[in-house]
C-alpha cells in the first residue's frame, strides 16, 4: 500500500469522511487511492476557495473536519480566503496540499513555491511529510490537531514521491481533547459582574449562539436582567420558533454603540470584545464603553454551555424559564422588493430545519427581526468579512446535512468571487436554493466611501463601486453552470418561486432584482 | 493632499499609470483620490486574480508595471497564484494592499491577517508604510523596486490612516537600473561551448524569445550550427511571417528529451536549465544530458540582445543571415473540430499584430507548427503553471495594447479559475476573441494519472478530471457576464465565428466543443 493510500485510510479512520478537492499533477496518487478505499467522499470544486469554504460548511454543521485536495502553493494561494473565514468561524479542517516529489524541489520547477510558507499565514498546524511510511502518521497527527477544540486548521504537505512510494498502512488517530471546562473563578466573576448592580451585558459566539446556550442565557436574564446579545456574524445560531429570539450586535459602528451604551460589565461567552470591522476617523475602534468592565466567562475553546449552566446554577437562575420565540408569521408581501419585503418572504417561506447561509451584505442587515417566528432552521455567516464565502458555505452545509434543505442569501457582489460554487451544488445534486440579491453594486462600499470621510467621490470611484455597465445576468451565469435559475422583479414572485423551489429537491437559483 | 493622494500622483508621475482594482472599505481614500488624479486608468476586477493576472499581461506587452489595489490579507491571498505566474515571467507589479488604521491592528478584528507574511511569500519587496507622509515616498520606492530588471513585485501595504492622514505630496521616482551586461567571460564561455566540436544547443527564454534576440541566435545557428529553442512556455514570442520560426522544449518528459538528446553543451540566455514541471517516478528531473556542460551567457535579469550581439560578434556570425520565415497559411479545414484543425484555423486566421494569449493547455500543445507563417503577433503563455492565468492576460494586455486584437486561446478547465475576467472585458470594451476549448476535461490530468503510474483508476479517479455532469455552458457564462458569444462544432463554423469576431472590435467569446 502506497504512502496516499495509506493516508487516505488513515483520514477514514479518522472520520474525515469527504474530501473537497481540485486536484493537480502531484495530487494524482491521492486521487487514485480514493478509488481503493470506501468511506471517503470526494467532492470536486471547480477553484479552491470553493473547497475550502465548502470544509467551513461542513465543519459548522457536522462539528467535525472535512478535508480538502489542493494543488500546490498557487491552489493553497487559490483557497486561502475562504481558510481565514473558516479560522474566524472557529472551524476546524485537514488541508492535503500536493507538493513536488522531495528530490525535485531542488531543481526549482515553474510551480515550485513555498508552500509552508503560505501555509503558514493561515494554519494552526502545518507539517511537509518526508517519506512514505510517514505520510499516515502525519495525516493522523493532523487530523487530532483539527479536531481541537474549537477547530483548528492543519495543513499537511504531501511531496508526491510520499504518496507513490511503499507507505505504512494506516496509522491510528489519537482523539481530540474535549472543550476544557472554565474555572470556578471564572464563573464567579461573571456572577459578580451580574450581580453588581450595573447594567450588565452577556456577548455570546460560537457555541454560545447555540440553541442550548442561548436558552441558559435567557434564563439569567429573565432571572437577573442582564441583557443578552450575539456577536455581530454567526458561525451558527439555532433560531425561529421554540427558541430564543437573539439579537445580534450591529456591524456600523454608531448603530453598535447605542446598542452598548451604558453598559457596565461585558461578559464574554464564546467570543472576544467587540471591535469594529474597520476603523473610521473619529471613531472608537472598540463597540463599548471604554469603563465598562469586561470579564471572559469562555473562551472560544472552551465548554460555553457547561460555563453558562454553571453561572445560571450560580445566580439561582437554573430553573428560571427561558424566554422562547412562539411561531409567528408576518403576512407575505406584494409590490416592490426590498430589503423589508425581502426579509419578510425569507421569515414566511423559511423550510422546518432549513439551514440558511446569509451573505447578504447590506441587503440582510435588517432580516433578523422578521425570522425570530420563522420556521426552526440554523442560520451561518460569513465570520471573517473575507467575501465571497456564502456560495462555498451552502455547498459545505448541504453536502454534511443532505436531509436538510440549504437556502443561500446571496449579495451579487460577494457571490462573484466564488461563482464557480454553483457547478459543485449541479454536480452533487445539492439541496439548495439560492437567492440573489441582485442589486448591482458593492452597496457596502458606498456607505463606507461616507463612513470614512472620502471626499467628493466622481465617476472613477462611482465606477469602482458599480457592478453595472455591464449588468450581471445570474441566470445565465447559473445556467453556465447547470444550475437551473429564474429572475423576479416583484415580492409577489420572489415569495411564488421561493416556495415551489422550497418544495423541489437540488439546485436552484433566483435573481432577485433589488 | 492626504496620503492617498500623495501616492496616486506619485505612481502618476511614476508612469504607473492603470490600476486593476478590487477596493473594499480599507482602500477607499485611495479609490476617492484616482478621481482628483488625472492620468491613473481603473480598471475594476470582480476577484483579485483577475488583477494580478491583468497586471502580468500588462507588464509582458509594455515592459512596465502596472498597479494593483487589493483588500487587506484576503484580497491579496486571491491574487496570490497569479502573481506566483507573474514572478515566473519575470514581470513586474507594484501591488498596494490596504490594511486596517495602524491602530486598529491590535483589536485583532475579523479582517485581520498577516499581510506581510502573505505578501512575503510572492514579492521581492514587501513594506508598510508607517505614516502618511512616508507613504508617496514608500510608493516612490515600490516603483523602482518593481521596475528592476526583469521585473519584481513589490507590495505596498497601506494602513487606512496613513491614507486618510495629511500626506506628503507626491515623492520623485528614482530611475530603474537598466538590465546589466553581461562579463566578456560569459560570452568567451558560451562561444568556446559552441566552438568545441560537440552539439551545442541554445535555450532562450524572457527577452531571449523576443524578434530581436531571436533574430541573433539564428544567425549564430547560420554560422555555427548551433540549434536554437525557446523554453516550454514563453512570457511573449514575437513570432509569425517574417520573424524567426522558434520552436519550444516539450512539456512531456519523454519528448523533451527526446528533443535535448545527444546535447554537449546547453548555453542559456533568459532562463534557467530545463526542469520537468513536475517528477514522475523513474524519470529524471533535468531535461538534458547530464553529462551536457551548462553555460549560462545571460541570466533573466542580464541584457539578452546585447549578450547575443556580442556572442555572434566573437563567432563571426554577426553578418550572417537569420532565417526568418516566408508567411505561409494552411487551407482552412472542414469537418471534425481536433486540435489539429483548430490550429490551423488559428495559423490561417491570426490577425496582423495580434497578442496570442495561450492557456491552452493540452488542446494547444501542437499549436506553434501551424503559425509558423501567420501574420506576426505575439505569443503569451502561462510560464508558472498555476491555471487560471490566460483570461485575466487578456485583460492585462488588451488594456496595454487598446489598438491591438487580442486573441484568448484558453482551456475550459483552467479557463473556470477566473472566469469572472469576462465582465472586466465587457466593462472595459476590451478587444478580445477569446477561444475556449470545450474538452470538459481536465485532459492534462488524464494523461498525468497515466504518467504518474497511478494504477486502476476508478471512478471517483474519473469523476475527479472529468468536467462534464454538467457539462459547462460557456455561452451563458460569456452571456451572464455582458459578452456576446457563440458555440461552434465544426471546423468551418469556428474559421467563419473567428473570421468575423476578429473583424468587430470589443469582447467576444467562441465555445469550441472539441
Amino acid at each position: 500500500m502506497n504512502g496516499a493510500e495509506s493516508l487516505v485510510r488513515t483520514l477514514v479512520a479518522g472520520d474525515v469522511t469527504v474530501s473537497f478537492t481540485n486536484p493537480g499533477t502531484s495530487e494524482m496518487h491521492f486521487v487514485a487511492a480514493l478509488d481503493r478505499v470506501d468511506g471517503m467522499r470526494c467532492v470536486l470544486c471547480l477553484q479552491e476557495n470553493v473547497a475550502t469554504g465548502a470544509a467551513d460548511g461542513y465543519y459548522r454543521m457536522t462539528g467535525r473536519p472535512g478535508s480538502t485536495l489542493l494543488h500546490l502553493g498557487p491552489g493553497l494561494a487559490n483557497g486561502l480566503a475562504n481558510l481565514h473565514n473558516l479560522k474566524r468561524a472557529r472551524s476546524g479542517v485537514v488541508n492535503i496540499v500536493g507538493e513536488h516529489a522531495t528530490y525535485h524541489r531542488v531543481y526549482d520547477a515553474p510551480l515550485t513555491s513555498d508552500i509552508e510558507g503560505i501555509a503558514g499565514t493561515m494554519s494552526n498546524w502545518v507539517k511537509t511529510s518526508v517519506s512514505a511510511t510517514d505520510v499516515a502518521a502525519d495525516g493522523a497527527a493532523a487530523i487530532t490537531a483539527a479536531s481541537q477544540p474549537p477547530g483548528q486548521i492543519a495543513t499537511l504537505i504531501l511531496p508526491a514521491d510520499t504518496a507513490w512510494n511503499l507507505g505504512s498502512g494506516p496509522a491510528p488517530v489519537a482523539a481530540a481533547a474535549a472543550p476544557a471546562k472554565v474555572t470556578e473563578a471564572a464563573v464567579e466573576a461573571a456572577a459578580k459582574a451580574i450581580l453588581a448592580g450595573g447594567k450588565p451585558m452577556i456577548l455570546l459566539g460560537t457555541d454560545g449562539v447555540r440553541e442550548k446556550a442561548a436558552a441558559l442565557a435567557s434564563r439569567i436574564q429573565q432571572k437577573t436582567g442582564t441583557r443578552i446579545l450575539g456577536q455581530t456574524s454567526v458561525a451558527r445560531m439555532e433560531r425561529g420558533a421554540g427558541r430564543v429570539a437573539l439579537d445580534r450586535l450591529p456591524y456600523p459602528v454608531d448603530a453598535a454603540l447605542a446598542t452598548t451604551k451604558g453598559i457596565t460589565h461585558l461578559i464574554l461567552v464564546g467570543t472576544q470584545a467587540p471591535v469594529a470591522f474597520f476603523a473610521y476617523p473619529n471613531k472608537p475602534s472598540t463597540l463599548y464603553p471604554p469603563e465598562a468592565e469586561v470579564v471572559t466567562l469562555a473562551t472560544p475553546a472552551e465548554d460555553a454551555v457547561d460555563a453558562l449552566e454553571r453561572l445560571a446554577e450560580r445566580l439561582g437562575a437554573a430553573k428560571t424559564e427561558p424566554v422562547l420565540t412562539a411561531p409567528r408569521r408576518t403576512d407575505l408581501p406584494r409590490g416592490a422588493l426590498n430589503p423589508d419585503s425581502i426579509a419578510t418572504v425569507i421569515g414566511n417561506l423559511i423550510p422546518e430545519n432549513a439551514i440558511v447561509v446569509d451573505e447578504s451584505v447590506t441587503t440582510g442587515r435588517g432580516f433578523f427581526p422578521h425570522s425570530y417566528g420563522a420556521a426552526p432552521h440554523d442560520w451561518l455567516q460569513l465570520t471573517g468579512g473575507a467575501i465571497g464565502e456564502g456560495l462555498p458555505l451552502a455547498v459545505g452545509a448541504a453536502v454534511a446535512c443532505p436531509d436538510r434543505k440549504v437556502v443561500s442569501l446571496q449579495a451579487d457582489g460577494s457571490g462573484m468571487y466564488s461563482l464557480q460554487a454553483l457547478w459543485t451544488m449541479a454536480r452533487e445534486r445539492l439541496d439548495v436554493v439560492v437567492c440573489i440579491w441582485a442589486n448591482r453594486t458593492y452597496a457596502i462600499l458606498k456607505l463606507e466611501l461616507a463612513n470614512v470621510g472620502a471626499e467628493n467621490p466622481g465617476r472613477k470611484a462611482h465606477d469602482m463601486l458599480s457592478l453595472g455597465d455591464p449588468d450581471l445576468d445570474w441566470v445565465s451565469l447559473a445556467r453556465g453552470m447547470g444550475v437551473e435559475a429564474t429572475r423576479v422583479d416583484t415580492a409577489e414572485a420572489f415569495a411564488d418561486v421561493f416556495a415551489s423551489a422550497a418544495k423541489r429537491k437540488g439546485p436552484f437559483l433566483i435573481e432577485v432584482l433589488c
